[in-house]
């Protein structure tokens, strides 16, 4: 099978079979992130650009060094000092970056859709690093090759996300992703911020952390945002902590060999207790190093790599 | 002919046989972005410094971009966070670069003549992105590398530039480019944004669009600073529009075939009109790709290649 | 003799055959930047992070110049737009970089010990680039470099370090790494401005500027830090420069072959005056190109690097 999509722009969109392409594909990739010398020739004369509308290290970082490891050119674009200050339009930016040789524009945006809308108007491949609070399909793309790695395939599992989801697009495309490839996902978090829609989506809603944490396979904790609380829209950190935090005692509701995960940065004490963070059933590194895995192979195949080409 | 200069710090100082040395060596160039693998050799093991004391993310991405397809290392400087701040003085910045080993210093500058100055004092090979309002050459050469490839030749060409005359380093650049290559330069914009020298260097000086778009092959349209606004300088953006404005009906006043260009990033509906700007005679994305063309070329020269030595 | 350290902290850990031997790699590296061509692949495929909290473009430069002469692949991240600003901890960002498949971090911290304490909770390589004003060992060992390189050998010569000691990690890591190899250290500076642990670290200690530079080999000028004068620790700017600033007349007590240093940036006109800086006996620039040598020699070393491996 052959991926024939010019962009990432979410999961929404994505077959399972598309899906099982990028994960099988990650395989390899992070084979060679394990090796001593990382390097291969395989993206060689390729360029990528990070064009960042919001600060975000973690992403970018990955992103730079999946491209690197495969021997593509960055450049690093970010909001303060670009064409953005001066009135250039979305479109503007991504026109003149094709007509520059830019082969794929990795773009993170405030603005849901902003991705789509870049895809739409310039021929080089976008990669959608996060726009909004639509989706971040590569954080939940290798949130899914983190599961099925340990738990051998998705299908028929229990997915707890725990958080805010109403501003998530780390919990959508979760969410996305998750149901097509037929496991079954539960959301919960404070009523204020569970969105109305997300039944329609496939997940099952609960406001009590406990039920929800009853025999999953897997507990996701979003990352608390501090910018949320002082809108009013979230109990204070401690009251936060208490009603959804996720500590050992919390822990012994999932199934015994449950997974926990969260897409960092963390804040521990509040949305998770370090013991949790750092104890065996944390997979939270390893979700970092899958994260570049799953980057090459999506600037793989998206400048027209063919599964299987990667030498094991 | 060999290039023999150290640096490019402005058109002025060219003989047209350099600029057409520039010009030719860029054609090859641009064979290069548009292949599907893009690096070359070339420049391997030399270093690129970008000095940016002034915000440019289009400028600065072509020059890393050119240095990367040819296969150089770059570093990237910018005011904030960088030495300047602790208040070195530049000729201290360029001389710890060139102990580095860096060989080119890509150096944007608000003070007319630093450059010039930074030349001066370091051993490396210095090129101005731009110093305050003095020059801009590789943007004087992307656009006379652009009509020579569409027109076969500058010699005998009418080419209106329109707008901010007064603080464009754009402007004084293409005129001395343009002038010197047999083209003649037309320059049109609000009375007190005309340069008083501006005949001496060649160009003629119109105060009405209309007249000065008449029978012209090229409109450069230059970008409005909106700065220059607040300063009293400018009439309004609706009153500029109306006054200046590039737009569908003043372009049947220019030859048939004329090019519309524009150094960007673009006010669109301010000094030219979306309909104008992408329709068929706008030649502004491939100014850019030719402004990657251009900068590989002079990364090349002032490094010591010799033309004609690149594999077409 | 091989390098055995997973990290470079400070100079107060090493013994002088480690000191040797990064001095020893640090010859060959000096050969390659001076070459044409400057770039081996020793190091293909790895990864450098410059982790920067406090902003320093010399020293980042330095660094990520060493690294691509070595051809491995370097990211920057600085603290503004960085995880650090979501508050994430020291631990969790090393975790993340050593998860992304990152084998050296280079990090500048403003707290002491963050390098230490960084070392210990990752598997990667640290290098300190300043901590606080505690060490800052790479400076140490280009000016040891550089003496060496002129002075054919450490022992016995006597160095003057001039400037504000208390606050100076190029004062300590000098003071650890000069004593070791068998040099006499002198520091010299206004009475509030020398720490009182200092004679225990080795050195001598002076208040009068011709005492402490009577025949010595070297003089190190220290960089004035203008907060410091702020905070009332200092003599103004005018008094600074005539009690401890180091000219033209000053240089007669040394002897008459000896050394001009300084870490760089310059206050000119402070604490050094231009005709020093720039006179013959000043060794400054050196000092930059042999920076880049000496963080190749530990580039190389502490990812498993063995001297005397690189071809002169």
């Amino acid at each position: 099978m052959f991926w024939q999509r010019k962009d990432l722009l979410g999961l929404r969109q994505l077959t399972p079979e598309e899906i099982n392409l990028v994960l099988d594909t990650a395989v390899p990739m992070k084979e060679i992130i394990g090796r001593k010398i990382k390097k291969t020739p395989t993206l060689r004369g390729r360029s990528v650009v990070t064009l960042f509308y919001e600060n975000s290290t973690r992403t970018r970082s990955s992103f730079e060094l999946a491209a690197k490891f495969l021997s593509a050119d960055t450049v690093g674009l970010s909001a303060s000092g670009s064409s953005v200050a001066k009135g250039e339009s979305l479109r503007d930016t991504g026109l003149t970056l094709t007509a520059m040789g830019v082969d794929v524009v990795v773009m993170r945006h405030p603005a849901s859709g902003a991705a789509e809308y870049l895809a739409r108007c310039i021929p080089a491949a976008v990669i959608n690093a996060g726009d909004g609070t639509h989706e971040h399909p590569t954080q939940a793309l290798l949130d899914m090759f983190t599961i099925r790695e340990k738990k051998g395939s998705l299908a028929g599992l229990k997915v707890a996300i725990v958080g805010d989801i109403l501003h998530s697009r780390v919990a959508r495309s979760n969410i996305w992703g998750l149901t097509k490839m037929g496991a079954e996902v539960r959301v919960v978090g404070p009523a204020t911020l569970l969105p109305p829609d997300i039944e329609q989506m496939g997940a099952r809603v609960y406001t009590e952390v406990e039920a929800a944490l009853e025999g999953v396979d897997v507990v996701n904790v979003l990352r608390i945002q501090l910018e949320r609380q002082q809108q009013g829209l979230f109990p204070s950190l401690r009251e936060y902590s208490r009603l959804f935090g996720i500590n050992q005692k919390r822990l012994e509701l999932t199934a015994p060999d449950a997974l926990i995960m969260h897409p960092g940065p963390m804040n521990r004490g509040v949305e998770i207790d370090p013991q949790v963070a750092y104890g065996n059933r944390s997979v939270i590194n390893e979700q970092v190093t899958n994260g570049v895995a799953v980057r090459m192979a999506l600037l793989y195949l998206l400048t027209g790599g063919e599964h299987n080409a990667i030498s094991h």
